[in-house]
C-alpha cells in the first residue's frame, strides 16, 4: 500500500541519525548527525539517549524499554562513536542493561535501561492527573513560523504548537517556569517509545521563563508508559525548585487518545552568571 | 563535650548497616543488615542504594550525592555483599561513577551517581512549591505508637508523625495516593545527604491508598539539593500515573528551615492481582 503523505518510518531522519550498526560482541557503531543541536549548538541529549537505546534495542530480550537513566558526561560531537552495551540481568518479564556511548576513546553518556513487553502488562490502570488543557493544534500557535534559531537544528526536526508564546520568547520572561504544548516530529513521522525518550528534552527549558539563557542537562531519567497513538503529542514541562542554579525539570508527554505515555525529569545547572 | 542524648554519627544503625571496608582497588566488603527491611519482609531499595552511596564516597573527589539512580536487578538479602566502583568521568566541578552491589556473585543493584560540593554552587535559589503543610511534630499523631509491623524492621529505624492517619492504616483506602508527613531517624541521628537517599524509600508506598498490599522498585533517581537542617523532615509523597500496574512515586523531603533537601522518583510495579 501507498502513504503518499507518510514517510518510511525507517527513512525519517530520527531512524537514520540514531541507526546503529553492529561492530564486535555488545559494540555498535553509530554516527552522531548535527541534525539535532540545541541552544548553544550543543548536540541533544535526548538524542544521544536514543541513540543508545537504539544500540540496547539489538540485544535486548524484550522490545519496549520501561525506564531509562542518562548521565551526560561531555559534550557530544557530531561524527563517528561507538556504543558499547552490556546485560546486567535478563529476567522473566524484564531485563536491565547499559550502554556506553563513547567518542575519540572518551565516554560521552552513560544510560542503564529495563527493557520490557508494555502490552502484556496486565496491572491496573489509574490516571490521577489531567493531560495538559490546549487548544486543537490547528489553532494553535507555531512559535517557529518563519524563523529559525542559528544553531539549533532541532528546529528543523521537531515542531510545536502552543496555546500561546511564552514571555521568553518576546524577550519578556513571566517568572513561572511551567508550560503546555503540542509536539511532533517534522516530516510525517510518528513517535514511538524510543523517540519518545528524545522528545521529552527536545523543547526549550522551562527555566527560561525565569530568564536565564540556557540550562544544561546533568542526568535525565525517562519513563516510557504506554506506546503512543498517533498524531501530535500534548507536553507539559515544569520546572519548581531551583538551589543554587541546580534544578529539575519535569516533563509529560500525552498522546491524543489520553493517554500518559512518557514521564521524565532531569536534573540540570543553570549557566553560571557572570 | 558531652551529648548525652545524641548517639555518635557513626554508631547509628545507618552508619554501622552501610560500613563499607576496603578489600581491593574499587572494591568494598560491606554486610547487608537484616534492620532494614519494608513490607514483605524485602530489604529496602533505599538501603542497598545508600550502602553503594557510602562505597563511591570512598572513591570520589567530592564529597556530596547530586544525583543518583538506582537500578534494583535482584531483592536483597541479609549478609555479605561487595560494592565493586569505578570513576566514569572527574571533572572539575563533579564527578561521576557507578557502583554495583553483588551478592553470591549475581548483582543486586547498580547504581550510578554524581557527586559535587553543594556547598561551591552559586548560582540562584528559586522555590515555587511550598513545603508540606503539617502541624507540629509534637501535635501530630505517631502512627506506629505502640505497634510494630511484622517483618518490617524499618519501622524500628525510622519514625513518622502524621497530621491523621491514612485510610489504609484502618483498611479503608482513601484513592488519593498523595501523603504528607514528618520523618525521621529513631536513636538521635540527624540526616545527611546519604542517609537521605534511603529516607527517600523509607515510608510506606503512597499507592496503598488506592488498596493494593505493596509496590515493588524498578528504579529509584534521588536529587539531593541541600544539606539538610538537623531535626524533623517534612516529607511528601504522591502517585499520580498507574498504567497496567506500573507507576511513578515522587518523594520530596524539605527541612525545617523550608529547603528541599531531596527530591526523588521511582517507577514501581503493583503486585500481580491473583
Amino acid at each position: 500500500m501507498h502513504h503518499p503523505t507518510t514517510m518510511q518510518k525507517n527513512d525519517h531522519p530520527f531512524d537514520t541519525d540514531t541507526r546503529v550498526e553492529a561492530i564486535a560482541d555488545g559494540s555498535f557503531a553509530a554516527t552522531i548527525s548535527d541534525r539535532w543541536t540545541a541552544l548553544g549548538g550543543v548536540v541533544n541529549g535526548g538524542y544521544l539517549l536514543a541513540a543508545c537505546l537504539q544500540a540496547l534495542r539489538q540485544m535486548m530480550p524484550f522490545p519496549d524499554p520501561l525506564v531509562v537513566s542518562a548521565f551526560f558526561l561531555r559534550p557530544g560531537t557530531p561524527g563517528p562513536a561507538e556504543v558499547h552495551t552490556e546485560l546486567a540481568r535478563k529476567g522473566r518479564r524484564s531485563a536491565t542493561g547499559q550502554a556506553r556511548l563513547l567518542q575519540d576513546g572518551a565516554e560521552t553518556a552513560r544510560v542503564m535501561a529495563t527493557f520490557t513487553e508494555l502490552r502484556q502488562s496486565e496491572g491496573r490502570t489509574l490516571l490521577l492527573s489531567d493531560r495538559p488543557d490546549l487548544p486543537p493544534p490547528w489553532e494553535a500557535v507555531d512559535p517557529m513560523a518563519g524563523r529559525s534559531l542559528p544553531g539549533v537544528t532541532m528546529t528543523e526536526m521537531v515542531e510545536f504548537r502552543m496555546a500561546r508564546l511564552p514571555g521568553w520568547w518576546h524577550g519578556r520572561p513571566g517568572g513561572d517556569p511551567s508550560t503546555e504544548f503540542w509536539m511532533r516530529f517534522k516530516q510525517h513521522r510518528d513517535a514511538d517509545l524510543f523517540s519518545l525518550a528524545l522528545l521529552v528534552d527536545a523543547a526549550a527549558p522551562a527555566v527560561l521563563d525565569i530568564g536565564v539563557p540556557a540550562s544544561s542537562t546533568i542526568e535525565l531519567t525517562v519513563h516510557l508508559r504506554a506506546h503512543p497513538a498517533p498524531g501530535w503529542l500534548a507536553c507539559r514541562a515544569r520546572t519548581r525548585h531551583v538551589l543554587g542554579g541546580y534544578h529539575e525539570e519535569d516533563f509529560e508527554i500525552w498522546d491524543t487518545t489520553g493517554t500518559l505515555v512518557a514521564q521524565s525529569r532531569q536534573l540540570a545547572l543553570l549557566p553560571a552568571s557572570r
